[in-house]
């Protein structure tokens, strides 16, 4: 047995969960001494707040109008937010009501909504639960998992339009401040999401367990309800916010930036408070949801099977909660990690930005090895056995460490070659910014050749740890491998979020009219911010690369599917079909992107063409209908792609079963990532390249320049074709794979009991 | 026994091609009655060759310069590519010799170089040919195959090159007689590819069976090397020619019609020439090699998989020659269907092409469908037995028909689809002409996700000939589909053909100073050659897709493989990463276009500013120049993408064995099919958009031109974009997925027997 008793073990996760709140907590109250009201900062000279003010640049600290006029954006900005995402849940609410009905009576009718206790899948001696309660269980889950990651994302947007004025504010007291509040309020996001996550999966285990006692089987398959409830409003969080972000930037980009000549942001753009909008309700809230139900389902995949594998067998809770205490230990090294950027270490100019967002995830891997080498030795037996589709494989503690390590070191590796593809500081960006000499399409051409080459190291990084964990401990080191890589989930959150705020904070600084060094700055924090989204949907994509497969792995496990074999045409048509479903997804997200910025080009450019004194900064534009268009864009626009991904597991495991299925999942899984990996790399070049221009700040970069030259207006072009790929289709493709993988592990009962309908009668 | 005795058999073959090489002859001298010289067709008058002349609209048909003009810009492109193709083949000669050598050294290792004979792999009482002497024909065949398809290549050429100035001197007579010239011109092609390909098999196969006798398994094992020869021939051609073509053609525009505002083709760009010669080296010499690629294949596949089976066993050589049989059908099918273009119908007007070329497609499917059931019931024995993977499976000979037709049909609904979303006739298109008017960023969103649209269908027909064919008749009911696919080749190929002639036609119309009036009827029939080109891949995709399962059929079979477990690890890396190979690849052709653009893009600047009175058209350009950038470039950059896909099965499968290597294929089939269908489909349309609005035929179409406008601008820039798309990595893809199987199944006995050194190892 594990040296970690079990009572040892019911207290150290929720109290790692309970430091990462506190620690949140700590971190919003430092941000919130950045006061918004001009009362604070103006009445008393704006002494309070910025006792160290004197020895930085000072710049318009004094101006009570700057400080009212952020406060106002801020808020309209908020209530935008708000109120898109009130209107998004209740679209969602009544999608999700329905879909709990669904699981409930397709798992119910597994026996016939028989309220007798079965015999056990895996120990066919022994009594389970009945399939109605785990069905009604699963059910419950589902809607917890759905409303923690309601809840995740929704938090995370009002931490980010509390944190954008805030920043911009800093930002007059130079780049470090800004960088720090916006680095503390992505911090905030991160361990708030980290620790609710943990926490309400522990709670619902221990409460579940009331029932389920010793069987720990329907237990754990009740429990894979949260992860799918996660997922399922992730995707509509992603798509949804996705549409509405890059719907707005689109149409403000392409009327103010290439017909008007204004730049971006400027107040005098209709569009440009549902532009600021977008960023928090898409690439926050939306990204939050994502990477919650990223990490709700690895750790449903990683109990799943262990549940019946040695520890679920032997009752060994401390070796089955394994997955729960690798993310506590995450919690505590990401704080740790978090140190070195706010305390141990100072960001005094724009070149030290992305070497200190890098050092964060270094120090955060570096030490997580640690950690995960202590708690495997803590809480694991030094032998056990993990099931594998029949088989058996002994498995040592040591050999679990190298799993999960796998799995992180494999995330930093993607994160690095991920930055080295987007970050205009190396060649691959820079050559893209250099065929702008020739016009857009040799910008595009190169763009797209970028995203493509981008995935080669990504994916042998993957084929390498599952190759290694499933060698080791079969599907159960996958799933453990794709925890690895998500234990530093709140670093990796920190530095996501802190892209979204800085992009924010430069556009308040643009429309509350602040100089231009002001915006020089929040620019080089919003540069180094492109780079950490890419790097983070870096993250998101290979975790859900593993956590797929390692759902997959269960879901077959599970439907008692012994061999998926290419040569059976059942599986081959499901493989062709499952690798088509991701154009299929992006085909209609990007569609809706480009219909809805339409629309919203249509009505800037009618507001300009129609409001006497816009352009010339006297009249103001109407900014709520641009943020009506949006909102009724993207809440129409998510439900066909939101129900491609839905049904499709539903449909083809009633009529096709379990093993056309499951070519459809792993088809769908490795055409997905590649999509994935190549559109958000292609964005993030392109959007990089642009700033590279922009900037300046070479010899060569010059020559391209400055703003509004050819070269320019060419880059400009590939950003706005990119913002669809990198923040709608591409980020939801990995929903799209997790989300189909767990919701078939979820039904697995009922299709490997009642599926495959059309070949049974042909 | 069949009805169709074995010499009937041996009678037919050679007779069917012998019929379709005397058809094409006879196309050749009705297109070479069209006088170049302007002695003929000046000295007397304009008699000889236009005796309905006076019936038809005239214009300059008697205008001796424009003859002469016409005449010497043929003879230049003629030249160039000729020059081109020469190079190209001296460095492919010199791959093709080391190959073979390979191909050699491997596979007489199989058994130590020994010459005894050995148990047969199928039949162990009996004894087979000595591996040393399989390795020996394999090698001859090989090159056999590398060197007719080089000749169809090179023949293609020649005929295109011939054809298109014939074209554009016939279009002063009216568009119909010019459609008819460059549609005769294209089946000279068709023909000659279906024929040749087919008799050359037909003669090796008999000379082999010289040496094997009875030993069928040895001789069509050793028959698979004209595949591979075919295939690996076909990926440089397509290759390179691509590079050349497409590099020539963004370089051309990006100076031409962006920055300096000449039409297409003006002969004062410097880079016109070469821009013809890349159509003529790479949509027809590079396409000919592709689907003579495929066609050589799937005939193989078929055979391997039939020797292995009761027509194998039994020695029913009718019954082996099935494969054959249905292509020498298919040649007098398409023969018949060829006269309804040139004899029975006429082409009187614009809007008659794109229906006349449809109609082509649409009779010679309903005729073969007749053609397949006769020879099936001539052919075939009323029952027979295929071996799958170590199981039997009965089939009748109606199943058979109904494999080959599937296969047929579903050819035509990929067409019909993929015109739908290529052809300016349609909504898609037009949906994508009207996002110019937001400029070049919606156009190519738009484009891209109508890319991404089009797969569905295409994937779900290809997915249902899969199981149903596979379920009639295992391994061989796909290789038969594919055929199918196939069987309409010669006309797929002269409609294919035909858009790449018009394209020259028109850029000779453009140089030698012609009429407007000339220039609208040959932009006329490109337009539909935009659409037939895109079917025609559409063909080559479908038939690649099913041509490469049946090749991995036959490759697991022969490797002795019983199952190809998604589950295991060693297949599940394979997948994956097989599913990136078609990115890879992609990256590389991308951007060997885009790089060899820029070179093109910066000489003709150059000249542009340098040679005085370029632009008053009193200076003439250095075409030289800019032919030899496109052949370095092309010639160097064909390499990397070659190798990947050369070298990516020895590796795989010396290094980590047949299992992975089956994970490999399985991945770059099912992934690179939809990259391929996408590419292809969003470059036609946005070349079709583009057309549309040049054309401005209909009221819409006007409120987006003219030609100059910001909305033409947009959708120029688009079709910059599809060309390295839809002409080099599309395109190429297809060869990728094929090569990588035969090649796979050519070196199946070494892989099963001395392969996965590093698993072996570790």
């Amino acid at each position: 047995m594990a040296i970690l008793s079990a009572l040892a073990t019911e207290v150290l996760i929720p109290v790692a969960a309970v430091i990462g709140i506190a620690f949140a907590v700590v971190q919003w109250v430092v941000v919130s001494r950045v006061k918004l009201s001009p009362a604070a900062s103006g009445g008393s000279g704006g002494k309070a707040g910025y006792a160290d003010s004197l020895i930085e640049e000072e710049e318009g600290l004094n101006d009570h109008n700057v400080v009212v006029k952020c406060a106002e954006i801020q808020n309209a900005i908020s209530e935008g937010a708000t109120s898109f995402l009130f209107t998004e849940y209740q679209y969602v609410g009544i999608f999700m009501a329905i879909f709990a009905v669904v699981i409930f009576l397709f798992l119910g009718s597994v026996e016939g909504f028989s309220t007798k206790s079965q015999p056990c899948t895996y120990s066919k001696d022994k009594y389970c639960k009945p399939a109605l309660f785990t069905a009604l269980f699963s059910t419950v889950s589902f809607l917890l998992g759905a409303i923690t990651s309601l809840v995740s994302g929704f938090l995370g947007m009002k931490i980010a339009t509390y944190a954008n004025a805030r920043t911009t504010l800093e930002a007059r007291k130079g780049v470090g401040k800004a960088f720090i509040t916006a680095f503390r309020s992505g911090a905030v996001m991160g361990f708030l999401l980290a620790s609710s996550g943990l926490v309400v999966l522990y709670i619902t285990i221990n409460v579940f367990k009331l029932y389920y006692g010793d069987d720990w089987e329907g237990l754990f398959e009740s429990i894979t309800g949260y992860g799918l409830g996660g997922s399922s409003m992730a995707l509509f969080g992603r798509v949804g916010g996705g549409i509405y972000t890059k719907a707005a930037d689109v149409g403000a980009d392409l009327v103010g930036k290439v017909e008007r000549n204004i730049p971006e942001d400027d107040p005098r753009n209709p569009a440009v408070i549902a532009d600021n909008v977008g960023d928090n309700v898409g690439d926050i809230a939306g990204m939050g949801s994502d990477l919650f139900g990223s990490y709700a389902e690895s750790s449903c995949a990683a109990l799943v099977v262990a549940s019946i594998s040695s520890f679920g067998i032997d009752h060994d809770f401390t070796g089955m909660c394994y997955p729960l205490l690798v993310s506590s230990v995450g919690i505590i090294v990401c704080l740790i990690t978090t140190l070195f950027a706010t305390d141990f270490f100072e960001v005094k100019a724009v070149k030290e930005i992305e070497p200190a967002l890098k050092k964060q995830l270094i120090i955060s891997t570096v030490l997580m090895t640690f950690g995960i080498a202590l708690i495997s030795w803590l809480a694991l037996p030094a032998k056990f056995t993990i099931y594998n589709f029949g088989t058996q494989k002994e498995v040592s503690n040591w050999g679990l460490f190298f799993c999960v390590s796998i799995g992180l070191w494999a995330g930093l590796i993607i994160g690095f070659v991920t930055e080295y593809y987007t970050s205009n500081a190396y060649s691959p960006v820079q050559d893209v910014a250099d065929s702008c000499r020739t016009g857009a399409a040799t910008n595009v051409i190169f763009g797209l050749a970028l995203g493509y080459k981008s995935v080669i190291i990504p994916i042998f990084a993957i084929a390498v740890s599952i190759y290694v964990s499933f060698s080791i401990a079969a599907m159960y080191g996958i799933a453990v491998a794709a925890l690895g890589m998500l234990s530093t989930i709140a670093t990796g959150l920190a530095i996501d979020a802190y892209g979204p705020i800085s992009d924010n904070a430069g556009g308040i600084a643009e429309m509350a009219g602040m100089s231009h060094r002001i915006r020089e700055r929040t620019d080089a924090l919003d540069a180094a911010g492109n780079t950490t989204a890419a790097i983070g949907k870096g993250f998101a994509i290979g975790s859900a690369a593993l956590v797929s497969l390692a759902l997959f792995g269960a879901f077959v496990s599970r439907a008692g599917v012994k061999v998926v074999d290419v040569l059976s045409p059942k599986v081959f048509i499901g493989l062709i079909v499952g690798a088509m479903l991701p154009y299929w997804f992006s085909a209609m997200t990007m569609k809706s992107v480009g219909s809805a910025a339409l629309k919203m080009v249509e009505e800037v450019r009618r507001q300009f063409n129609t409001i006497p004194g816009l352009m010339e900064g006297t009249a103001k534009p109407d900014y709520a209908t641009c943020v009506k268009i949006s909102t009724d864009a993207s809440i129409k626009e998510m439900i066909p792609p939101g129900a491609l991904v839905m049904l499709t597991p539903l449909i083809v495991g009633t009529l096709f079963g379990v093993e056309t299925l499951s070519g459809v999942l792993a088809g769908a899984l490795v055409s997905g990532v590649q999509i994935a990996i190549s559109a958000s790399n292609t964005g993030g070049a392109w959007d990089n390249a642009k700033k590279y221009i922009e900037a300046g700040a070479s010899e060569h970069a010059r020559t391209l320049g400055p703003k509004g030259s050819d070269c320019h207006k060419a880059a400009v072009i590939g950003d706005t074709i990119g913002d669809p790929l990198k923040d709608t289709s591409g980020p939801s493709l990995n929903i799209l794979i997790k989300l189909m993988a767990v919701e078939s592990l979820v039904f697995a009962p009922f299709f490997a009991t009642q599926g495959g309908l059309l070949f049974k009668y042909l």
